[in-house]
């Protein structure tokens, strides 16, 4: 872990680590021996696939602030449990009934709805007790981290953002309303993970407020390229079936803007985030946001 | 709320106080406002039915030990909030199927299956927002709260029940096995309510394991009952489709202990947990747990 703090490591290399760090921690926390293979359909949803953005975003906001590591790794793992159980059950029949996912076939279709719907439930379950040790967590901070997790995926985050996705199949939705809908549906949990990380640490009210924007704009870019991936990508590439969207008459940034709008729309975006690191920079240690800097990169630049 | 903290007060009367009290709470907390209808799911699953077994046995622990009663009132509607998610999944068509609860159509019913999973996935996320305000409740209280809840919720709690009982279909339980599953289907929720109000005030090693016991006994005391009442209870009596473990054929206690078994293990339970109470008391002031005791009189003789 020598090198684990150095600002200079190469973000490849910062990224390598930190995987593999969230994989251990991951591998650990969810348990394989839940009763009546439970443990199995939680590790099948959560282990080895995705690309674990919410937890790099914990861990980069989190060292960007100089936070507690294990506060942040908890974080971080609670995080990618959201939004892993929330995959599981977006897929199931009742909702969007995809059949793949990261790859593989989605946990319905390998252990049953049931099963499916309770290892989503008991997933959901689990980023709160994983961010309430007995030890090595301040309390207060475990307390902070539970009230921005619960809000970012509760009725005015993440579940209430896919109500009004699933309201709006085959509706006109105007773009703010296009907007809203995603704030909430993916945008709640990926500024949660930023201020997730942000908390374990130390801010000035106008750094987290920074962190917060960049959470907002890189939250609304990670929707916009996923609506141009939909469109112009293979469903092998993606790990998911892509043109579904488009299938399903679901409102998106390309329907709305057309496919040069919409990547425009992601660079003015990928620009907001970068400008709202800076203020966190104007009042930190210079340097201190790269990461996150190359984490918005990714997000607008990836390819699945 | 002169006559709220009043030991002298019948059980009845502090009982229906307390009723409107968690009902006032559940009322305020449960979004009117979440979009696309998912408030109205949300509150259709949640308000104005059901016993509210465990808001009670949270407020009645906590006033046993003197505890915080803006604290204990939170981890009353959280406990809630916990159970009737449960109840939410639970009746849907991959689970167990139901159309009826709490006297009326069940939220799937009433709102379609993917509404019904989202307002019980909002629902669990609320019971954390609900323990975790910005202000009123100490930030470590706070933090042991989440983890008793979490803990009693997920894979080795109320959902890890869940999936053994669905695993359990159609096979021969022995009495163990039956009760292990029982423990953390029901029983993990009922003691964890117990033990939130517990963890509001102040209590010695000793009365916190008798209180941990207590709530073991009236859980287990409580699934027992249910068996019971499925067997002797019509639908309209108990709000819910009656006879249903037994068209299933679900092992319960009635099916492996005969009824007069079951019936001789629910007055044995209960006498275990009135003992737990009698060392509560040992080391606290006398007459503290009568509202316990009380409910525990009420989870054994209940029709319904």
């Amino acid at each position: 872990m020598a090198a684990a703090h150095g600002a200079d490591m190469s973000f490849d290399a910062w990224m390598r680590e930190r995987l593999v760090e969230v994989e251990r921690a991951l591998e650990q926390w969810v348990p394989a021996d839940a009763p009546a293979g439970l443990g199995d359909a939680m590790r099948y949803g959560v282990l080895g696939a995705g690309k674990r953005l919410r937890p790099l975003l914990v861990l980069a906001a989190g060292e960007a602030v100089g936070g507690d590591r294990e506060a942040a790794l908890r974080a971080a793992a609670a995080a990618e449990l959201i939004h892993a159980y929330s995959l599981v059950h977006d897929d199931m029949p009742c909702m969007d009934n995809d059949v793949l996912r990261r790859g593989k076939p989605t946990v319905h279709v390998e252990f049953g709805q049931a099963q499916a719907m309770l290892a989503g439930d008991a997933m959901q379950a689990l980023a709160f007790e994983v961010l309430t040790p007995e030890h090595g967590v301040a309390p207060a901070l475990q307390a902070r981290l539970c009230a921005l997790l619960a809000r970012a995926a509760g009725h005015d985050g993440m579940a209430g953002g896919q109500a009004v996705d699933l309201a709006s199949i085959g509706r006109a939705l105007s773009e703010p309303e296009l907007r809203r809908m995603h704030e909430r549906k993916t945008g709640a949990l990926l500024r949660a993970s930023v201020l997730m990380g942000a908390a374990c640490g130390h801010t000035d009210a106008a750094q987290w407020l920074a962190l917060s924007d960049y959470g907002d704009a890189i939250g609304l870019a990670f929707q916009v390229v996923d609506d141009i991936l939909d469109v112009t990508q293979a469903s092998d590439v993606l790990g998911k079936t892509a043109g579904k969207d488009q299938d399903a008459n679901k409102p998106t940034y390309v329907s709305l803007l057309g496919l040069d709008g919409a990547r425009r729309r992601a660079a003015d975006l990928h620009a907001r985030a970068l400008a709202a690191l800076a203020t966190v920079e104007r009042s930190g240690r210079a340097g201190a946001t790269a990461r996150l800097a190359a984490l918005a990169d990714r997000v607008v630049h990836r390819q699945n």
